[in-house]
C-alpha cells in the first residue's frame, strides 16, 4: 500500500525534483502493534532536514498518513519520502510550491535471527564518504555513496559494510551507525561532516545517558577500532547487532552491547 | 511529451531507485533542426556514468528515443534521465534488473539575449562542493549541492553562481563550466574531485585544440580569478556567456571569448 499526498497511488509525476536532483528526504520507520516506533525521533530528524533544505511540509497531514499506514500494517516498515515536488527544469526551487509526501508500507526485512545473538561480520568498504557539512547528518535522497559502497560485496557472510571518510576516519556503516566500547565507555563517530544521524543512534545516546553510561561523540580513527573491547552497529529497523569480525580483527559479544541491544528491543519490539 | 522506456507516459513508479537514492544519470540536450546537438559528447558522458554506476542501458533503444523526441520537437531541449529502475528497499542493487529511460521534451529556456553580447554577472556561492573522486565529472542525480547553491540568490542580475570546493579552489558554476584566459592561454578547472564535466566544456577543449589555442586543465585558485584577462561560462544549452563581473571584480568581453562563443554557436544554432 502506498499513499501519495494522502491518496492511494503508486506513481509520481516524472518532473518531480526528488527524481531530478534527489531534492528531498526520507525516513524508514518500524511499525509494531499498528503504531510507528520512535516517531518523535524520526520526525525530529525530518524537521532538521526540511529546515536545511527549506522544504515546507504539511506536518499534520504527514503525521496522520503515517498513523494511517501504521494502523493498516500492524507490523512492518513504513518508508516515508518527501520531495520538493514538481518544478521547472533547472536547479532553482522557484515554482516548486507543492512538496510531495510518499508513505509506503512493506513487510519487515527478514534478517537471520542469529545476527542479534551471535553478532555480524563487517565488510570494509573502499568507497569513502565525502565531507559536506551542509548535508551531513540528514537522511536526504542523495545516496549514491551508499549504493556504491553496498555494491562492493555480494557474499552474505557480511551483514554490513564499514565506511570511512577521506581522512580514513571511521564514520558509519552503509545503513547503520556505529558504537565502540573504548576505555570503558561508549563512543560514536562525530557526523558533522559526513554520515547519517540515525534515529536509533540518537535514541541510544539519550537512553544510555539516562542509565548512567553516557556516549561520547568523537572523531574515531582506525587505531580505536583495534583498541575497542566491543562494538555494535544499529538502526531503527533491526535494533543492535554486535560486531564480531572485520578484516581479521575479532571482538566478543560483550555485556555493554547486550545492554544496548535490550534498550533497542524495548523501543522496537 | 515524454517517453518512459519508449512508451508515452508521465508517471514514474514510486519504488524507482532514481527517486529513492538518486541512483541514475541525466543529460540535457539542445535540439535544432529536429536533431539533437552534440549527441556524441552527451552519449560519451552517459557511457562513463553508466560504467561507473554499473548501469546496463539499452543503448539502441535510448538513441532511437532521443532521435524520435528530437524529430517531434524541432527546436527545444530534451532532458534524458536514466535510473537503475525499480528495486527492493535498501541500497543493494540486487533485484534491480530493468533500468528506466525517461526522455522529456521541452521548450528552449528564454535567456535574455544580451547575455551573449554584454556578458553576465556571477553570484559568489557559499555552498562548497564536496570532494568525491568516484562521482566527480558525472552528471548523476545527486544534485543537492547545486540546489543549495542556486537557492543562495534570487536577484535576476546574477545569471549564474560560482562554486568552489572546500579548499577554496574554483570548480564550476551551478549549471555551467568555466574557462579563464590566463597568461595568454585558456585554462579550465580540474574536475577529478568534484564538478560536472560538461559536454560544452569537452567540445570546446577539442575544438580549441584543433584551432591551435589549446586549453589546460589545472587547479584554479582564487588568485587566478584576479589575474585572468577574460573568462566565460558555458553549457550545452546556451553556449558561451562572457563573465564581466563578480564581487567587485570586472572583466571585458574579450576576443578569445568571442571566438569560443562562435564555436559554441556553430554546434548549437
Amino acid at each position: 500500500m502506498c499513499l501519495i499526498n494522502g491518496q492511494v497511488g503508486s506513481a509520481l509525476p516524472v518532473d518531480d525534483r526528488g527524481l531530478a536532483y534527489g531534492d528531498g528526504l526520507f525516513e524508514t520507520i518500524r511499525v509494531r502493534a499498528a503504531q510507528p516506533t520512535l516517531l518523535d525521533y524520526h520526525l525530529r530528524r525530518l524537521r532538521r532536514g526540511a529546515e536545511q533544505l527549506r522544504l515546507e511540509l504539511d506536518w499534520a497531514a504527514l503525521q496522520s498518513e503515517l498513523l494511517l499506514m501504521a494502523s493498516q500494517s500492524g507490523v512492518g516498515v513504513i518508508k516515508l519520502i518527501v520531495t520538493r515536488g514538481s518544478g521547472q527544469r533547472g536547479y532553482s526551487v522557484a515554482g516548486a510550491q507543492q512538496p510531495l509526501r510518499i508513505v509506503m508500507g512493506s513487510a519487515l526485512p527478514e534478517y537471520p535471527p542469529d545476527r542479534q545473538s551471535q553478532g555480524v561480520e563487517l565488510f570494509s568498504c573502499q568507497t569513502r564518504l565525502a565531507s559536506q557539512p551542509l548535508l551531513a547528518g540528514l537522511k536526504h535522497l542523495n545516496r549514491l555513496e551508499q549504493v556504491l559502497a553496498r555494491s562492493e560485496w555480494l557474499d552474505s557472510r557480511y551483514a554490513e559494510g564499514l565506511m570511512c571518510d577521506q581522512h580514513d576516519r571511521i564514520i558509519e556503516c552503509t545503513m547503520s551507525n556505529l558504537f565502540l566500547r573504548w576505555q570503558g565507555h561508549w563512543i560514536t563517530p562525530d557526523l558533522s561532516e559526513s554520515g547519517v544521524r540515525g534515529v536509533m543512534r540518537d535514541y541510544l545516546i539519550d537512553r544510555l545517558a539516562e542509565e548512567g553510561d553516557p556516549v561520547s561523540i568523537v572523531a574515531v580513527d582506525q587505531l580505536m577500532l583495534h583498541e575497542c573491547s566491543e562494538l555494535f552497529c544499529c538502526n531503527s529497523l533491526y535494533g543492535v547487532w554486535p560486531i564480531v569480525a572485520m578484516n581479521g580483527l575479532r571482538w566478543p559479544v560483550g555485556q555493554a552491547t547486550l545492554a544496548a541491544q535490550q534498550i533497542a528491543k524495548q523501543a522496537l519490539l
